[in-house]
């Protein structure tokens, strides 16, 4: 029998850590670079997007080999493993699903605490900048990595005086296969 | 009187913190993209260098208000308290101070455990390309809000075949204050 998942704290005391605001300030650093090299900031959008998904795909890796979380049995199962252990895993924060849809394909994660944007106000000039499109681009690519394609887009951004951070999943295919990752990856 | 200045591990469990391989790979995003971005390798070292500068300068706010580390008597000890307290803080290892020259304003700090280069492999087209730039940046800052206008540089580098992380600081001009920094900064 394989082991039982850890505990989202147990997960995040298991891996090697660095500072929040070391991190926040570099997440930061990268932001005002791209918005200082492409003109517009859709593309400074797209560009922190992709740059999530490919970090996405890799840090899939760890959460599989770390978490002792096998295969989940549907979409709902895993939200709720990236919510309540994803997070955790890596930022040291929670987050709850919420606003399922009747079809149980779409669903929000909301973060109350998110240490990406410590600090960060944005200046009038940013106002269509995601901020935190990493985050998104992450869970996409980790998504995509476990055979689910999916959308995910912001709803609430407390740095546009929203009153948290909200992000809505919308899967849009999944690949039905046996082995959702294989043990040499 | 002050309270006693806190051990490293001390004060890496008191600052919240994030997956080492999250920031690893955030960092590599960065880096790839400024490649792709700036056509010089010498230019992506002169960025990375001026976006460590940048960090450097707000973390020492962080590193002072929690390490209790109040003025340092000279650069030596300064140098002591970077590698012992300062790496612990931020990156969660330590470093050792060494070779100082005779006049003690020039030491190396030697690293061997480098969070910024995990899973990292330079293709050969980036040769010249100094991967840890930020951080010699963030100290470079770091000083310099101190008082302390130094040059960091790297001697030796694992990425290019070296044994070790060693990074040269020299002192090149220390303005002398009565207070470092003020309370309410």
């Amino acid at each position: 029998m394989p082991p039982a998942p850890k505990s989202g704290d147990a997960l995040f005391a298991s891996v090697d850590r660095v500072n929040a605001e070391l991190f926040t300030l570099t997440y930061g650093a990268i932001v005002r670079q791209l918005l200082t090299d492409l003109e517009e900031v859709e593309e400074v959008n797209k560009q922190l997007d992709q740059m999530g998904y490919n970090i996405g795909t890799r840090l899939v890796d760890e959460f599989l080999a770390k978490s002792n979380v096998s295969r989940c049995v549907d979409f709902k199962e895993t939200a709720d493993v990236i919510a309540k252990l994803g997070f955790k895993m890596f930022l040291g924060v929670t987050a709850t699903v919420t606003n399922w849809d009747v079809e149980g394909t779409s669903c929000s994660i909301v973060l109350e605490d998110n240490p990406l944007v410590d600090f960060v106000e944005l200046p009038d000039t940013c106002q269509g900048l995601q901020y935190c499109n990493l985050l998104s681009g992450v869970i996409r690519g980790a998504l995509e990595m476990v055979s689910m394609k999916t959308e995910v887009t912001w709803l609430r951004d407390m740095l546009r005086g929203d009153d948290a951070y909200e992000m809505r999943v919308k899967l849009i295919k999944q690949v039905p296969e046996e082995y959702p990752y294989k043990d040499d990856d």
